[in-house]
């Protein structure tokens, strides 16, 4: 191959703090020559850029479980791609990698919270889903936090997308009844028919308090919470005894212009004997590996569907792909694929 | 003894279901004969009636974790008292005894649920508040529910009530730094002073937040919360990573004659990974006597206190009682001593 000062990497960086949805003006678009690697650095050329809902939050000023981006920093963003020249020991050229890599065509690494992984095995996008954060989010939020029992009834916010759709496929495998809340008429439908929910509300077109009371008559014992907001507040209406609602997110809310107000039914917690807790799957990095085996088998066996929403483009792309998340617009895991 | 028959009981009934605050029109005054015990009951005469922020929502229709009190009916009460009459093999005329034994002067019972206390060791109020449901909400919502550590960081609200005082203590029994919040000079006083706190916060003349950050400078590992409202709110932006929140009561809020704002800053859940879990003293009955035992220890060690804000009176007396309740003017357990 070419020298990699040959090569231009084109990037995305934050250049001013989003009030509400990000815009335009919260992005700069630059380019800059990738360099040689230094002792115990490689460059990996990006081939997908997964699109998060967390990336929302570390667009804003202040304390939180990372660091924000900073001013005229390159986005950050988990991804994935292929080492293409390398001075590190541990990583060759050819080897397939993901890694919080950022919005940009080319990353330089010195292999810290990088993994390598085989696109033979599954399609590259698939490590940004199912065997990625996506997968593991849903896999200790729905197990560790949710702290699942067999048979079960489940209801899980944003069930269409990228940790909702794998939070109920992983209620179904332990023999659960699932109820998913989406979006509209196309995802209830996938949710159901290829997913195996037992049933799908519509949040778009259905009264989400009677769907969920008619679709859990019992009412709920683990409640995944993916958006906040009005359905956080209905779903607390039906908790069982017991129950437990995991926050992962709140998509409903994070680009709200100002403050929120909480879910004004908490005080069913109490009467329920009910918790909810707030959970980073960072936490559980350590036991990643054994819950990737697990998934993965379950992959192979056909009993887990991992579905991409792969966006072809380039850098430049990046923060229009961002904005289909906040407007719902993708079905399962939101993969910008680097083609151009 | 006289027979029985000779008895007047004097009761207070619910009459209608309060609008906030419970006027004097939720409440009929009624009298009636006591009646000999059928085979397997006992008549109570009632010395001590518990006065309780959960008396509120029992005022309230609909589901909750018991059934609301029936209009008509006789108010549900903690009550001590003695047995005076026994067709009841296991209770005999002179036992004390502590029951849900309503607003009234005089109780038939079969024995469920019914304590025997034994007031030469300690005095009978301390039977409703330390060694009773409040003693016990404040053991299982701080060691259980709170899962405290030595050493941790405890913030309690309504810290010179009946629970809040008792959580102080507890908290301060196993080495940690605790800061009450409570109002008024005179009660954060009497818990720096007279219970050990580190440090209290009045509400009514400090800016809590800035307190809160003052006095827990690393955040806050456990915050029981019996108030709700506002103070839940800044609380949950001071948790630690891992933090509890036990939900006791929202003591603000019971009394609100419209929809109550949520917590808005739930969000921090999620940063911290920290938890608010609801709980109800009852699910622990199982284990009362054991932890009624470490909580007579401590009390005769002079490790704990039991403070009970008794207001002599009669059942006439009840309705204004309460309010003092929601009006925040006891100090420690408030008892209505029947003495006329």
């Amino acid at each position: 191959m070419s020298s990699v000062s040959d090569l231009v990497n084109h990037q995305v960086r934050l250049a001013a703090r989003p009030v509400g949805l990000p815009g335009p003006e919260a992005w700069e678009h630059t380019t800059e020559p990738v360099a040689d690697p230094a002792d115990g650095q490689f460059i990996v050329r990006i081939s997908h850029i997964s699109l998060d809902p967390a990336m929302r939050g570390w667009m804003n000023a202040g304390r939180s479980y990372v660091p924000p981006v900073e001013i005229g920093a390159v986005m950050r963003a988990f991804a994935a791609g292929e080492v293409i020249v390398s001075a590190h020991p541990g990583f060759a050229v050819g080897d397939h990698v993901t890694g919080t890599f950022g919005a940009q065509e080319y990353a330089v690494s010195d292999g810290a919270g990088v993994q390598k992984v085989d696109p033979s095995a599954v399609p590259m996008p698939t490590y940004l889903a199912l065997l990625g954060m996506t997968g593991m989010t849903a896999y200790f939020g729905l197990f560790d936090v949710g702290a699942l029992k067999e048979g079960e009834t489940v209801v899980v916010s944003a069930a269409a997308g990228a940790v909702g759709s794998v939070v109920g496929q992983l209620a179904k495998i332990k023999g659960c009844r699932v109820v998913g809340i989406a979006g509209g008429p196309e995802k209830c439908a996938w949710l159901v028919e290829e997913l195996g929910f037992d049933v799908a509300v519509d949040y778009r077109s259905d009264d989400v308090k009677k769907a969920l009371r008619a679709a859990a008559p019992d009412g709920v014992d683990v409640y995944f919470d993916n958006v906040g907001g009005e359905i956080l507040d209905i779903a607390l209406t039906r908790l069982r005894h017991g129950a437990r609602v995991p926050i992962c997110g709140a998509i409903s809310t994070y680009n709200a212009t100002g403050p929120q107000p909480g879910p004004s039914n908490y005080m069913s917690l109490l009467v329920n004997r009910a918790r909810t807790e707030g959970f980073l799957v960072f936490d559980y990095v350590d036991r990643f590996p054994e819950a990737a085996a697990e998934m993965a088998g379950w992959l192979r066996e056909g009993k887990l569907q991992s579905r991409e929403d792969v966006v072809p483009g380039t850098v430049a792309d990046f923060p229009d792909t961002l904005l289909r998340l906040f407007r719902g617009e993708n079905t399962g895991k939101l993969v910008l694929e680097l083609t151009g």
